[in-house]
C-alpha cells in the first residue's frame, strides 16, 4: 500500500489535524471527532449535522460552512460515527430551532444517528432525520437495507443548507431535503476498487478489462461486472438506470462525480456524453456540478445523479455556500 | 488501461465539448481548442492567457473566468499547446491593453508561446510573457532547460489574474506575475505513474515500495527513487528542500497540491504536517489551499509550493475569483 499516511489506525484523526490547520474559518473537535462552523450555535437557526464513514472526501466535513451544514461527524475509514460524536454535534449546532440530520442509507449510519437522535431528545433538541438512498443500482446492500445514500447527499446539504441559512424552520429544512432525496437517482461504475490504511490492499479485485457497475462508495457490489466500453455506452446505460428508476419529467440538477481517483478531464468527457443523451432523452437539465465531490478513496470510477429539481430547489442550488469543497457567491 | 474515454485520440476535444456544455459562462472553441471567457475581449482590461498541455486539469482551462485567466489553450495531453492555437486565443482576448502569456517552464511550451507572441505582435498586440519555474527538485528535466513550472502556476494565474482585473496595466501585471514567481517553490513526490490514454499504460513503474522524490508533472525523474517514509517525513524533505532552495523570511502562500490519485484525506493529512513544520522552521503561514490543483492525469502523489508572500500578494491573492476550478468572492 502506497499512501500519504503516518499510521493507518491516526489517518482520520491526523487529517482532521490537517483541516483544523487549513480552514480557521470551522472549529475541529479532534477528540470527539467532528467538524463544526467556528459561529455554532446560531440562535434561531435550524442546524444541520451530517456524517458517515470517512474516505469520502470533501463529503461530509468539506460542506460546514455557510449556507450548507453547520457540522460533520466524520468516522473511522468507511465506518460509521459513533452516537456520542453525534451526539456532540447536534448540541453544538443546536440554537434553539431545532437540528436536522442528514444521514446516508447505511445500517450502521441510521442506527447510530437514530441513537443520538433520541439522546438529543432527551435533552429538549428537536431532531428531524432526512435519509438519503439515491442510489438506483440495487435494493438492499451490503451494508444497506433499502437503496444505498450516495451522490444525492452533495444535493440534500447544498440545497436543505440553503433553506436553514435563510430562515427555514425545522419542518421546511427537513421537507425539503426529504423532496430532493425523493426526487434524485444515482449509479456509478468502479474501474478499480480503493484501499484502505486498515486493509492495506485494493477492496476487491476486477479483471483488467472488467469493470463494476452500480458499484457503492464503499465499492460494494453493484448489478454486474462487465466489459469495459466506450465512455458513450456506460454514460447512457447509467442514465437510463436512474430515467427507468423514476420519473424526470422536467429540468434536473446534474452532478458528474469522481470517486476519488479518475482525472477531472474524464469526468468533463463524461459530462458532454450526459448533455447529448439527456437531450436525446427529452430530459432539460438546469444546473450541473462536474468534480469529486463524494469519493471512496482512491477509487477510479465515477457516478451520475440527476435530481428532478423544482424552482423552489433551484432558487436553494444557486444560493450562496461557503465550504471548503463547495462554494459559491461567497 | 481503464479509463472513461471513448477514442485516446478524441479525449481532449471530447473533454471540451463537456467544458462548453458544463460552462455556459465560458466560450469554448472546440476547433482551435481553447477555453476563454464569455466576454473577451473586454476593452482596456490586460488579457491572461496560459496554457500547456492537457492532463493537468483543473489547470489551465479551469481557470478561465474573472480574477484569473481569460483564455486558456489546452494541448493534447502531455503535448505543448501549438502557436496558431495560443495565437488565436490572444487575438480573442486582446482589449486593447496587452495580453500577458503566463508559460509553465517546457521547452515546447516555451518555444510555442514565444512563436505566438511574435505573431501578436507583428498584428499589433503587446504580450508580455511570465515564465514559471518553480520547481527547486531539479535543474533542467526531461523536457526542460532550467528548473519546470508546476505549482506555482496558479498562485501567478490567481494573483496576475486579480492584479489585471481591478485594472493593473500590462508591465504591472506581469510584474506581480514574476515576483511570484521568483518567490515561489516546489517539491512533488509521485507513489505510482500516471497513465496518458495514448500510451496505455503508467509512464514509468515503480517498486510497490518505492517513490520518486521530486518528480515532474508529467512523470519526469526527480532526485531519486526512494523508499516510502511515513508522510511526516516526506512532508519535511520536501519543505526543507524549498526552504534551502530560496529565502523564505516572511509569511508564506502555502499550496498542498494533489497530483489527481491521492485522496483529500491524505492531502489534509499532509497540510497538518506543513502547518507544524513550517511553524519549527519560522515560518509563518498567511494563506493555504489544499486540493487537486495542477494534476498529472491519475497519478498518486503530491506536491507542495510556498510563495514568500508580500502584502500586495494577500492582497490580491484574496480578491474574487470565479472559475470552475478555483472560486471565492464571487
Amino acid at each position: 500500500m502506497k499512501k500519504f499516511i503516518n499510521d493507518p489506525a491516526d489517518v482520520v484523526a491526523q487529517a482532521l489535524a490537517g483541516v483544523a490547520a487549513a480552514h480557521p474559518e470551522l472549529r475541529v473537535e479532534i477528540d470527539e471527532q467532528y467538524i463544526v462552523r467556528a459561529d455554532a450555535p446560531r440562535p434561531g437557526k435550524v442546524g444541520l449535522v451530517s456524517g458517515g464513514g470517512s474516505g469520502h472526501e470533501p463529503l461530509h466535513g468539506g460542506f460546514v460552512g455557510p449556507g450548507m451544514l453547520d457540522a460533520a461527524c466524520p468516522g473511522e475509514i468507511f465506518t460509521s460515527p459513533v452516537p456520542g460524536q453525534i451526539l456532540a454535534a447536534t448540541k453544538a449546532v443546536d440554537g434553539g430551532a431545532g437540528v436536522v440530520h442528514i444521514v446516508k442509507n447505511y445500517t450502521g449510519d441510521v442506527m447510530n444517528f437514530q441513537l443520538a437522535a433520541e439522546l438529543a431528545t432527551e435533552e429538549g433538541i428537536s431532531v428531524e432525520t432526512v435519509l438519503v438512498d439515491d442510489d438506483v443500482a440495487v435494493e438492499d446492500s451490503t451494508w444497506t437495507a433499502g437503496r444505498r445514500g450516495t451522490g444525492a447527499t452533495l444535493l440534500v446539504e447544498k440545497i436543505a443548507g440553503a433553506r436553514a441559512e435563510e430562515g427555514g424552520k425545522l419542518a421546511e429544512v427537513a421537507a425539503i431535503g426529504r423532496e430532493v432525496n425523493t426526487h434524485s437517482g444515482s449509479f456509478a461504475y468502479a474501474l478499480t476498487a480503493g484501499t484502505t490504511p486498515a486493509a492495506g490492499r485494493p477492496g476487491f479485485e476486477l479483471p483488467a478489462d472488467e469493470i463494476e457497475a452500480g458499484v457503492g462508495i464503499h465499492g460494494e457490489p453493484g448489478r454486474r461486472r462487465e466489459k469495459l466500453r466506450p465512455a458513450k455506452e456506460l454514460t447512457h446505460a447509467a442514465l437510463d438506470a436512474i430515467l427507468d428508476a423514476k420519473p424526470f419529467p422536467g429540468p434536473v440538477i446534474v452532478l458528474v462525480n469522481g470517486l476519488g481517483g479518475t482525472p477531472l478531464i474524464e469526468l468533463y468527457l463524461i459530462y458532454g456524453e450526459v448533455a447529448r443523451h439527456l437531450e436525446e432523452r427529452g430530459v432539460r437539465i438546469a444546473r450541473q456540478l462536474v468534480g469529486n465531490y463524494v469519493t471512496s478513496l482512491d477509487m477510479a470510477g465515477m457516478s451520475l445523479t440527476l435530481c428532478q429539481a423544482t424552482d423552489e430547489m433551484i432558487r436553494l442550488w444557486d444560493a450562496p455556500a461557503r465550504t471548503p469543497g463547495l462554494r459559491w457567491g461567497a
